[in-house]
């Protein structure tokens, strides 16, 4: 059964399983302790910190372990943005970055902070000249993923790295998608990352501040984990996670490769398979193992549900499936179509023949649910200049199905009139127009878009 | 090899460790996933809060998972103050608490907020008139542990939460030390406690509160474990957690009378066999198994050491034993004895023999101790009225040993004038005078204890 949403989370990688069995047994005492059982968990507490210090490119005493990516970053942002209070309040992010960064800035803007979120291009990167120039009076710091964990498309990180250390500003790099499976770009002052992305267990994240970057943790503190992270260490959890980040990266570069062939036979065959598909993200700066696609007059849900029961488990940014009503924050930044969205994401080892198969089965699925939603378009006898289209309190897709299905009733140069509020009206009917050839002639408030037929 | 401080941390349970096994199978996946492996992970999350819930004494809803004891005490003390800012700020929490629960006060206080201390008597247990009575106007909220982690004194909390429910302040209850060996006293608002107390792994607590308290979580949040515990839930361990709190709870009154009668043993023999040795805690309303107790001029981690050579593992609250150098908030707060303070944990299943060889080894390793500090106490011939010891610089519990060296040098009536800069002075010149029959006069600061020879 094979299973494509390893950007989510991913089975223990044997070594990791072995490592945790191990220190099961040997590594559950208090490594605060004097007595041998301390004395033991403290050996493998330091072990795994140089293992992951060494992945990271660090020194070991910049590197706590945290109880996952997101505290990782929680508290890298928090206590970054206070260790410089004084240089002012301005945080600067990209528009795509994880929720967790993206919660971090809404909590300090929240608390009278100012946040400033960098747009991207149709791909998803950010331009660094864009991201520099917000870069301005006050900035506290700024924050940039290593590759974007929706899309797969890699960020300009050096780049935006070497604008920072121009204006004086720290960077925290979100490396969650990325240190599994390569060296992270130079120029950091934070890294935040989560061990169960790269086949170790849940329950482990790391952060790491370089020395001599003002730092300041928020909130309670204890003695533990250089005062960054309190609460009893999850040591075997630790130590598995350090023993799969090594081993992992040992195997990185030639499952790296492999990987990245199946994924450019998805973007190639899936257009070609599938009428109406929008492949996002950049196809060549990118993650190896991870595409997304978004299909017209179809929803998420209904996707998923359908390949589930082929046996594919996969993932979608698309509002239908999520319980917000709204579409990805990263489909929305790039601007492109969010409705029948799947992002696959192949863990370590997956078959080409399940890549084949899943190949095979996609397009009878995405006729299947169209089918079912009626979104074949019929063109009418006698062409009119206007229609309207009364979509209001229709979830995604139906607005675009409705809007796809009248398009043929109007002359070449009429209009369609789009009432819809739905989230993802939004952003779906420009990336619809865009796909179809169609003229988008704008939005007015609220809920009514109008689309020029011009073929 | 006996290891005697389950109170820090105790091996994985075996049934801990076989749910932790096959969960590691079936619920690594995120639970929030649509798909197969998602549900299944959902099932398991849901299996859990039930049991843990159960466990409690709550609805499932009411109850989350954090990544620690610590976590949760931060998360709850946060939560319920804001919850309640418009009450007011005053924090009251007795004096005894885990650091966990102090810390979350001072990072309160040091935000504006007030903390209030409530004393506790010689035993380490508060007194419910004296704890009702600090409930003053604007109290948002009032924190006690159900026992003591390092003395083992049971808590009044059911007398405690009667006194809070008729203030209409909320009770959160510490229940890190008792949540594994039996119901929780009724009258919470929010109940805290950690699985690596109860033989589950490290990286779960967990935090529940009652419908209707008022509760708004501090810091960024995401739409895990209701919106109350962000990051990617550890899975595999809560799995583990709950199966394991089960199966302890399951055992516990038996075991419980097993460890009881073997700690009485303790507290009963040790001071028949070792001379000059305060046992601390009070004898019945206490955990099980748990005893503490301080000898006179011998230092905490001279004993810590060698009872690690003869196979012991375990705990002191002795400043001298701590980074920090300042004696145990605990023993200090119940101004006992803190020098030579060993604290004994008995995991489930210690073995008799165990006990009985500790007992026979005790003395020896005291008395080798006291020796080695030159410990014994020369009267002189010609007694005189007054002798000033210089102990500045020296460190407990040298300050104790000069002291009693010097006593049989004064007349009866005639007194020793102790200068001493360590901070556990303070605790123990007064502890030491009360042990030996002698009258302790006061302290004149800076670093001025009075001492009058009374026998």
């Amino acid at each position: 059964m094979p299973y494509f949403d390893a950007a989510s989370a991913a089975p223990l990688h044997p070594v990791a399983r072995q490592a945790l069995l191990a220190a099961l047994d040997e590594g559950w005492a208090d490594p605060a302790r004097l007595y041998r059982e301390g004395r033991r968990a403290r050996l493998l507490l330091d072990a795994a910190r140089e293992a992951a210090a060494e992945a990271v490119g660090c020194r070991p005493d910049e590197l706590v372990f945290t109880p996952s990516g997101t505290r990782a970053v929680h508290s890298g942002v928090s206590g970054a943005l206070a260790g410089r209070r004084r240089v002012g309040r301005r945080l600067v992010v990209s528009a795509v970055e994880h929720s967790s960064v993206l919660h971090a800035g809404e909590a300090h803007a929240a608390a009278g902070g100012e946040l400033v979120e960098v747009p991207v291009g149709r791909t998803g990167a950010v331009d660094p000249a864009v991201f520099a120039a917000a870069l301005g009076e006050g900035t506290a710091l700024a924050c940039l993923q290593t590759a974007n964990h929706e899309v797969g498309t890699e960020q300009p990180v050096a780049e935006v790295a070497a604008a920072c250390r121009a204006a004086g500003v720290p960077l925290l790099v979100d490396a969650a998608q990325s240190l599994g499976r390569g060296p992270v770009p130079e120029g950091w002052s934070l890294l935040a990352a989560s061990a169960h992305k790269w086949g170790g267990p849940a329950g482990v994240g790391l952060l790491a501040v370089r020395k001599g970057v003002r730092f300041a943790p928020q909130g309670p503190s204890d003695e533990r984990e250089s005062g960054r992270a309190p609460g009893f260490e999850n040591l075997p959890a630790i130590v598995a996670a350090a023993a799969s980040l090594r081993a992992v990266r040992a195997g990185a570069a030639a499952e790296d490769a492999r990987l990245r062939a199946l994924v450019d036979r998805i973007r190639t065959r899936v257009p070609e398979l599938v009428p109406d598909v929008e492949v996002v993200g950049d196809p060549v700066r990118r993650l190896p193992h991870l595409v997304t696609f978004s299909c017209l007059y179809v929803d998420g849900e209904t996707l998923l549900s359908a390949l589930d029961r082929e046996g594919f488990s996969v993932s979608s940014g698309s509002s239908c499936t999520s319980s917000t009503l709204t579409p990805s924050h990263v489909l929305r930044a790039m601007g492109v179509l969010s409705e029948g969205n799947v992002r696959i994401s192949l863990p370590d080892g997956t078959e080409e023949a399940d890549v084949d198969r899943f190949l095979a089965v996609l397009p009878g699925v995405v006729a299947a649910a169209r089918d079912r939603l009626g979104a074949a378009p019929a063109p009418a006898a006698a062409p009119v200049d206007e229609v309207v289209v009364d979509a209001l309190g229709k979830r995604c897709p139906l607005p675009v199905i409705e809007l796809a299905k009248v398009i043929g009733t109007v002359r070449v140069g009429g209009t369609v009139v789009v009432l819809a509020d739905d989230a993802a009206a939004r952003l779906d009917i420009p990336a619809w127009c865009e796909m179809r050839g169609q003229e988008y002639v704008g939005e007015a408030p609220p809920h009514t878009y109008t689309v020029r037929r011009t073929s």
